[in-house]
């Protein structure tokens, strides 16, 4: 049985990504790596949509959180945290760890946070310096407003900071447009990659808040990375083989079209949005922030998600993942990002109606529990 | 030309750890990701030769030294940095700045730290609650006495924090048996992967200064790590990749045996030494601490390094390293950690010697300079 890999993260490797890192090692301080790396931050510029930089370390996305943390704010500082899901509430929860004095605004699991709830917060705490933004809660299925967000935090002087794990590479994100300071992402989603690289974007306040920050940072420290990227090196041994994924993943991307590549996965939201509809099973986003990434729905009336997940996996191959949190057993996710194509969100949707239907029949009279 | 790669690190990929790096993506919260896992962790702590725990992190062996201090350490404690190349340095500097009160015990590069010196900078320096030791300093192929070294830190009543890199899979390291609390290396040298995950053994005495330690941490946190490792997981997403890799590596060591394992480093060493010395050229390392993963040397009287390394890698397509530091130009090393053998010593050492020839030939009178 082929698998049909729907898990919001990581996502299923591409033919030409499998095969690039098929490459043995080369010397990290060559011509050859510093050709390699120059390229994929270019390219890496372009999907981010930035004249600004774009770094990378061994990490995933939470590394991130701990990234732009102790790269642009200080301990004490106040931020916001908005916060419409899991992710976004595991970030804020980094910054008490860091010490921050976090303000959180919170919605329900499922709503998007909107411009307007935010600037009411932002008014009601005029001090703090930073917003943390979740720009696709992937918990959940839910893109926030982020260019209206974005606008209302630069208002009110606070420092844009972003996490697009399940964004980048596959949603609408201008950076530069935007005005956005710091925008984090993971390689193993809508990058095709495996997982095991954070990749930033830092734009020019992002820096200036840099220069201001005060946290002890050593592996994560900005400046140390701009001053080798900016000679096509890294300050410590870069990790060739994702690497190497990640450059033939851009090319991919590239390829296919920055704008194109936005359509085909506004087209696979569309189309699992339609499909779990007909079925008659009910979606958990707002419908007006649905993700176009990852979509989120109830299981059939009387069943729990890890019932459905079961025979999904078991009779039908589609590797799907339930809720976190407090959603743990009431809803199931599909991810639709990177390498995802009609066919793989049709076969799924299928197999869905049937694994929902054998999870939904009552036990036949007489019939030997297996 | 087929390329003798004798970076000390990144070190050549075994063709089995290539091949294992096709796999595709699989569910890291499901049960084929929690067998991987806990047996690469039970293969792992086989070669740390420990009963305690072994961690592993999307990183590098530098993070490595970030996590040993955020880990076991608080602000403004005071430290022993036993450093005596490169990577001890970069070390002990880290640990400045995450605002340790860092002491130093530094010795002529190319020398080993003694048991002597160590008690001697330990009586001094009564106070240091750890003592930060390379076992293997790669910069200048010194192995360091860590069995005495680490007997020596304990009766001073410090912690053992030791930067494993380019020994942990190749030399003896015995994590229980020397009494070491810390033990952090990268996937990239003797471990025969790509670089991308930082590998961490901690013993009780570790775990007990965890639990004192003041440090805001998150991604490297070890108490986070070790619940998600007891339950076959990691906190964030895990780089399956990287780790199908080590997998395969560590496969392979184990089943050639870890003694055989050490005992062909110790071949390749001595094998790789005596081949330097039969040209003429000067090893830098005290010989009674050459080290067995990488060999650095001095090149032809009136010959600069980066003049034989050009020769090397155009001639005879062997890829190797310079020196770091005030030895930039000074000497030349070869690593032979990892997937290496006898052959490709021997390849390396017949273009030494006609590499030698060539760039310490005199310019033929006559000869039009190209």
């Amino acid at each position: 049985m082929t698998i049909n890999f729907r898990l919001p993260g990581p996502t299923p490797l591409p033919p030409a990504v499998l095969a690039a890192m098929q490459r043995e090692m080369i010397p990290h301080r060559g011509p050859a790596f510093r050709d390699l790396f120059r390229e994929i931050l270019r390219l890496a510029k372009l999907v981010h949509r930035t004249d600004g930089d774009v770094l990378i370390w061994p990490g995933t996305g939470s590394a991130g959180w701990e990234a732009a943390i102790v790269n642009l704010l200080s301990p004490g500082d106040a931020v916001l945290a908005a916060v419409c899901g899991n992710f976004g509430d595991r970030f804020a929860q980094v910054g008490t760890a860091f010490g921050l004095d976090v303000r959180r605004l919170d919605v329900p699991w499922g709503e998007a946070i909107t411009p307007e709830a935010l600037d009411r917060a932002l008014d009601a705490h005029p001090d703090v310096s930073a917003v943390f933004l979740t720009h696709n809660e992937t918990s959940t299925g839910v893109t926030n407003p982020l260019p209206e967000l974005a606008r209302s935090a630069r208002q009110h002087g606070a420092l844009v900071i972003v996490d697009a794990v399940s964004s980048a590479g596959a949603l609408p994100l201008e950076t530069d447009a935007w005005g956005l300071d710091f925008v984090l992402s993971g390689s193993q989603k809508a990058w095709m990659c495996p997982p095991g690289l954070m990749i930033a974007a830092v734009g020019a306040r992002g820096w200036e808040a840099h220069a201001r920050s005060r946290f002890p940072r050593f592996f994560w420290d900005l400046s140390a990375a701009k001053r080798s990227a900016d000679q096509g090196m890294t300050p410590t041994t870069p990790p060739l083989t994702l690497l190497y994924a990640y450059r033939a993943a851009l090319d991919l991307i590239v390829g296919e079209g920055l704008e194109a590549v936005w359509g085909r996965h506004h087209a696979l939201g569309e189309q699992t949005r339609e499909g779990v509809r007909e079925l008659g099973l009910d979606l958990f986003a707002d419908p007006a922030y649905a993700s176009d990434t990852v979509t989120a729905f109830a299981p059939p009336t009387g069943v729990t998600a890890s019932a459905l997940l079961e025979v999904l996996r078991r009779d039908h191959g589609v590797e799907a993942q339930g809720g976190q949190g407090h959603l743990v057993d009431r809803i199931v996710r599909f991810g639709h990002m990177g390498w995802a194509h009609q066919d793989d969100l049709r076969d799924a949707l299928v197999a869905l109606k049937r694994a929902s239907a054998t999870v939904s029949a009552p036990p036949q009279a007489g019939a030997i529990p297996s």
